[in-house]
């Protein structure tokens, strides 16, 4: 893929303070950024929007918003889509959030999901903002996102206008599911095709699944047919490398950031 | 759950020899037993049928044919479906395998475990064994098995006469999927619901995802209402418990054992 459609998730290199993720992009002509609440919040929101604006680069999305299954989800998400505008992206992610503590009734945190972004949507479209719904693989069905496939994510976001409530095709989420293909023409037929990520799948998982992606080539996942099934579902959007991973967070982030860079042309 | 329903697997108390865990059984009243290959192998195939047999213990399935996406696996499988008709089991288990060495290509390796199903079926059927396609969480679809949902199993099964190819349905690995309940429907109704296997869904996994199922009760899944759900779709089998979990395989292998039963009996 060619370097203007790239956008770096901020988590990939998250030992790079932003400052410096920010002044390497701009040395490496990455036009995109994909960023995290926690350390912008550190660096402090309209810091952090001025830094990536003087510098040029875009904000493809905000990670994230979602958890709304736990207390005080409301507040904290009215924030997240506020902080989307200050960081003028038009994009906030959300990682639904899974079981409430207790309860072994998945239809029912679907449910209270679904009611919770109904509830934001218009706050969210009324500040140009979208909602964007990651659908997370089924091995964070119970602790971290109860919606599992992108099928369950679509059928949550159509019950809204697609300027308010879209979804994320995560590659690391969904290789394996034989419906996704059906699922991304859908999301891309009704516009609710808001933004696309690239992960690799390597085995064996770490203890707690969460920091294993794999960087781009080195697993299982079919990146170019994946590349090439959002490019023909219309998406002509950025691209994000969002990988969570212990041993690239313990190696230099510029090198890891050119390395992924490199990685992400060559699919 | 009824003790007349109660099969263990063989792998939940694989600490416990096959003569112990025979004597176990017929001292606790438990009518089943799912065994392995491999522990059977040492043991001897027509020792292990005499031994279950002798103790009026029904053999409720053995697991495990599949693999079909590496070498050797036509002459595994007839050896295999061979033992189920040694050991006096009609329900042979297929984890099908996972992604070719060097392949990224899902639906190829789909297409090539649904052909060796094709060859294995009359072989089966001739022998009155049962092939049964157990879907695994999605989580293993590139090193284990490649068919992560239960309606895949179902389009593959369905290829086939009912009496020859059915399915597994596991509650570790289908639990998180919406459309199960709709597919445990389908299996009932085409008479391919050939076994039914409890474990519970426990947090964080461990590292590799392998032996980290959760005791019943434990964990996150709604066990009565998957009892109701396979009940509604017409299975009256026998009910295995199948747990890969090094904590349980730690301790006593007897008192495992009972803990186990009455975690059934309270479902």
């Amino acid at each position: 893929m060619n370097l203007d459609r790239f956008s770096v998730n901020q988590m990939t290199v998250k030992q790079l303070p932003l400052p410096e993720l920010v002044a390497h992009c701009v040395r490496l002509g990455i036009p995109g950024v994909g960023l995290w609440r926690e350390p912008v919040q550190e660096y402090g929101v309209e810091a952090a929007a001025a830094l990536v604006r003087d510098a040029g680069l875009t904000v493809t999305t905000l990670c994230r918003g979602g958890f709304f299954t736990t207390d005080g989800w409301e507040e904290a998400n009215r924030a997240a889509i506020d902080e989307c505008v200050t960081l003028g992206t038009d994009t906030l992610v959300l990682v639904s959030g899974g079981l409430p503590p207790g309860s072994r009734d998945l239809p029912a945190a679907r449910a209270r999901i679904a009611d919770a972004i109904g509830t934001l949507a218009p706050y969210a479209g009324e500040r140009g903002i979208r909602l964007a719904i990651e659908p997370l693989h089924p091995m964070y069905a119970a602790d971290r996102c109860a919606v599992s496939t992108l099928d369950q994510a679509l059928d949550i976001a159509e019950r809204f206008p697609a300027e308010q409530v879209g979804v994320v095709v995560d590659t690391y989420h969904l290789w394996w599911d034989d419906r996704a293909p059906a699922a991304v023409a859908r999301a891309g037929a009704t516009g609710r095709l808001h933004s696309f990520q690239l992960a690799d799948w390597t085995t064996p998982l770490p203890a707690g699944v969460l920091n294993g992606r794999g960087r781009l080539g080195t697993g299982a996942v079919d990146l170019p047919a994946w590349a090439a099934l959002v490019e023909k579902a219309g998406y002509v959007g950025p691209v994000e490398v969002e990988l969570f991973n212990e041993d690239l967070w313990a190696r230099d982030g510029a090198e890891v950031l050119e390395e992924t860079l490199e990685a992400f042309l060559a699919v």
